[in-house]
């Protein structure tokens, strides 16, 4: 991982969130996180596009075409995913448990499991837990919660930003969790953002889609998409600016807000990813659509061949270059194509581009950040992609998990 | 890599070669392997389907468009690959070269290159080797040229059939080297195979492109295709068997030897994959078609998650079934997935197996060889493919490679 720390994380006025150690997997480490909406809130989420949906997110997605949720609960150290129907019945449990200590009907509880996949979701340990966690219920709950979402992560994520709107000023937090297993695609790992501004649910929808299409949906560490990967956005419209509910300033002005906690909380995902030692710009530009620049630009970042290559801090621009040529552009022209290392031209025509210096390339790898440019030289389009390079600890981490 | 020794290699009539050490990247380790044909012979190749096709891929096309070919040049240690036109000069310098000692037209010399990408190919170096490789050329030099194409593989890898045509015996032997950047897709990387039968040269090349497509277009370590992927196939008709020009039992014969020694290469570049630890074969049984049997069985095997599993020996089921779901396959119905490794059922129904245990799926996973296998119950297509785990060694060889 690469070091980063928390930033302050203002509270979001009727958003509350209280955290507890249940033992899910390990005693003594936070995994559990309630968190409450309060009356009237609006909420927005997306979920993974994994074929095999974890059981939570099969509720999830229930219980909020039925009523507006007041509240989530989160474990870690479980999935509760290829549990099959008993892993909906303990889904179910829990919100039913959750929803008898609030008040609340189960359908307002959404529930949300990240961890290990295929083993039964510890019920009883979880509801035991859920008291101390609805007794710890406070707005002032996110730096706890943001550590208690954790699996393989190093450090916890999140993320704040203030606007002014009319005057009034506006809050956008969030909390993610992500660390291995990152390719979000659709959705993303578990990721919760809340704002008190005031706005209709539909339009908040459309706010997180887009934001998500812009953060999450540009990450990976690993090429591997989760079963569990969920991100929520609520906006409890406690704060004292106008509502929105179409079009304007404002929303123009939230949207922009919610997009940078987004892309922060994803790129802070991407500088923890397992093992990672650099974090990686992938820009792709001057294609003939959106699309075949993705292609191109995740076909560099799944490569193992260049991820370990940029652990080593090597200008092995070969690897970039036979990346380019197997990722599938049709009638891609090699003799347009340049590749460049942030402002060091690799290849020109083809081929080594004549000024580059072995000694130019290593500088750049030598920093922990930097921007592997791709120029295309057959359209307009541009993408950009985060990700970071694989190294032993990736491996240690990933054969040690579970064991 | 799993251990796994040369078997003994026939010669094969009309076909010599000679490796010599010519220092082309590092001195005393032979690197150059020249490889002549009798007269009268007939040959077939396929390239890599990379963009970035490398200089003397280029070439070889070019040439074996213009003349039967007679001779191939092989080096190590530089893939003359992102070199951009005097990438190509190189090369035609090299055939030039070559033809001038035995007395032939460049164009019937073929060049092949594997090693580093993107710097220039020492020409003079590899030029003064030649007579060294021309001297030493014998129909007995098969295990010494099977170790001079090395680069990153710690074993040779070669291959042998004897068959009865006819009451005629006819030889097919075969040569290979591929350890890392290994996903060949339309190709192979290095594979020379030679064959005393008979041919038809447009039967040859119909023989050769079916062998690959079964056999190194069924493999991957890494999932990066690489830039010089070829693969040759030689006939020198010098054995007594009658000439081969259409369908019939002795194609059948012959082409059930050329699938083998080419099946039996291609799983030893697996076996000695970068930093091989297991040999994993994936079968995708009841799919609607070949292509997404395909494509489930390779998101398994590219999910690094998978790999450092298997590397760890550990039964972590859940990192399979997430890779299924992530495959892209349209309207999958999850209920009707199962999986197995060999013979233990580990996901029925969406989920865990109901008489599943971790110490089956244990005792399996401490196989230095086994099968994962997928059903997905909706077709009668099943394909196959061959791939290895992810270690540590994977890591270190990358990181390490060129420094």
């Amino acid at each position: 991982m690469i070091k980063q720390s928390l930033p302050i994380l203002y509270p979001v006025a009727g958003f509350r969130l209280g955290t507890a150690s249940a033992g899910i997997r390990k005693p003594g480490r936070p995994d559990l996180v309630m968190m409450f909406l309060a009356e009237g809130s609006a909420a927005a989420a997306v979920f993974t596009r994994n074929d095999f949906l974890a059981a939570p997110v099969i509720i999830a997605q229930e219980h909020m075409g039925k009523v507006p949720p007041s509240c989530f609960i989160v474990n870690t150290g479980n999935a509760n995913a290829g549990t099959g129907a008993s892993g909906l019945v303990d889904a179910r449990t829990c919100c039913v448990a959750a929803a008898d200590l609030a008040g609340i009907v189960p359908e307002a509880v959404l529930p949300f499991s990240t961890g290990v996949i295929g083993e039964p979701l510890p019920v009883d340990r979880l509801i035991a837990g859920l008291p101390d966690a609805f007794a710890q219920l406070s707005e002032d709950g996110w730096e706890a919660a943001a550590n208690g979402i954790l699996t393989t992560d190093t450090v916890p994520k999140g993320c704040s930003r203030r606007i002014d709107l009319d005057g009034h000023t506006v809050t956008v937090t969030g909390i993610a969790k992500g660390s291995g297993m990152i390719r979000p695609d659709m959705a993303t790992m578990l990721a919760f953002i809340a704002t008190d501004a005031s706005v209709d649910a539909a339009v908040l929808q459309h706010c997180l889609s887009g934001a998500v299409d812009r953060s999450f949906n540009r990450i990976t560490v690993d090429g591997d998409t989760s079963t569990n990967d969920a991100c929520v956005l609520t906006a409890t419209g406690q704060s004292t600016a106008p509502r929105i509910s179409g079009n304007g300033a404002n929303l123009e002005l939230l949207g922009a807000a919610i997009d940078a906690v987004c892309v922060e909380l994803a790129q802070a995902i991407v500088r923890d990813g397992e093992g990672a030692t650099r974090f990686v710009t992938i820009t792709v530009e001057q294609g003939t659509d959106s699309s075949e620049c993705l292609q191109v630009a995740y076909t560099i970042a799944h490569s193992p061949l260049v991820k370990t290559a940029l652990f080593a801090g090597d200008p092995n621009w070969g690897r970039i270059l036979a990346a380019v040529g197997r990722a599938g552009i049709s009638r891609l022209d090699i003799s347009r194509v340049e590749i460049y290392l942030d402002d060091v031209c690799i290849v020109r025509a083809g081929g080594r581009a004549a000024d580059y210096t072995e000694a130019d390339g290593e500088r750049v790898l030598g920093r922990s950040e930097f921007e592997i440019r791709v120029v295309l030289g057959r359209g307009m389009s541009r993408e950009q992609i985060w990700t970071c390079d694989f190294s032993y600890d990736y491996v240690r981490i990933n054969a040690e998990y579970r064991s």
